[in-house]
């Protein structure tokens, strides 16, 4: 294995899950024509230290400048880039019920490098349609499919008792990555990339905050 | 502050978050008709020690019985309801574009205890129509509504530059907790509870890993 260039190697996850932030922030500062934006801005900002952010943003090749800090367009362009964001990789997304049509719906994810080029069900009455342009295919045509389009990434969102053997299909099919938005804990091969989101984990944190300090001011 | 009930007080998060998964996995096996399940088969399924598993459940009222282990039903049941599943918490959504309307589609959420009961955006053309039978309100007309409707959630789904503003109009007509799908940080009194839901971060971390691995493979 010949490591030609390893960039992105190495940057811890909480750096990565920061970054989309910082990059937010500059975009807005570009729109209100500030042309340079200092690590204490962005660390106020974000409520961490500005040593953080100092070396979060060493990780890229954004340059700060002495008393001036970076400059706003360097920080959109460089981030974007180094989040994968300006380049259009092509996923494949299995479930088109309520969360997966959701998903189909959202141009957003387009904008930030995904391009969901088919969707798989097993539901008669959404198989052969289109969601927002994407065509809805039957599960059985996901081999042949995955041969000719060769997505990368597969979106599960389908109900969590299928979930795994949605990933076995994937990972037999040349998917190199899983986003997976079911509770379901999935087992895929070592090389393969599972990044789980759950909207409902998430609620439940929600639920559990606001019903304890519910019970809390009783 | 007289604390008449704490069940789900000082739950550790990451507790919070594992427990969805055990819920799925129950419900899967009740539907194939298992009436009990063990710690280690949940600690298998999750790629956990059981020991946790243990622990993690104590914080509920499950009661596992020596050799059989839990009653899967009975996990289906309390893990619901200690989640907060079964009741109905209402929300208003503000920023009804790609990522919102896609939210208001997913029925989903209904079925994990949030109504969202209106939508608001500044778009002529989404205000006044209905998504997924969810009308949409001019953003003006949040005041009058957050006193007639009442809802504790508030979900933040516009542009990131305008996440601020829409947190500081939900922490001052009522909302208890803001559901921040946006990549920007926002700033709330101490009192609200936020949650920070950024799919755009997650879609960085997935680009970062397959990158780097395609990187090291050259």
């Amino acid at each position: 294995m010949v490591q030609s260039s390893k960039k992105n190697q190495g940057v811890p996850e909480p750096t990565i899950r920061r970054m989309p932030s910082y990059l937010a922030f500059s975009e807005g500062l570009l729109k209100k024509g500030q042309e340079f934006v200092s690590s204490t801005q962005i660390a106020n900002y974000m409520n961490i230290d500005p040593t953080q952010v100092t070396k979060d943003l060493s990780y890229t090749s954004i340059v700060g400048k002495t008393r001036v800090g970076y400059e706003v367009r360097a920080m959109v362009d460089i981030l974007s880039s180094f989040l994968g964001f300006t380049v259009m990789d092509q996923a494949f997304l299995v479930g088109a019920g309520s969360l997966g049509s959701a998903l189909l719906h959202d141009d957003g994810l387009e904008n930030f490098g995904l391009d969901i080029v088919a969707a798989f069900d097993v539901n008669p009455g959404i198989v052969g349609k289109k969601i927002n342009d994407i065509e809805v295919f039957h599960i059985d045509q996901f081999r042949d499919l995955a041969q000719e389009m060769k997505a990368i990434i597969g979106i599960i969102t389908v109900p969590a008792e299928y979930a795994q053997s949605v990933a076995d299909l994937m990972a037999a099919w040349g998917v190199k990555a899983i986003w997976n938005f079911t509770p379901a804990r999935i087992k895929v091969p070592d090389d393969i990339v599972v990044q789980n989101t759950s909207l409902y984990a998430n609620l439940a944190i929600i639920f559990n905050k606001i019903h304890t300090d519910k019970e809390e001011a009783l």
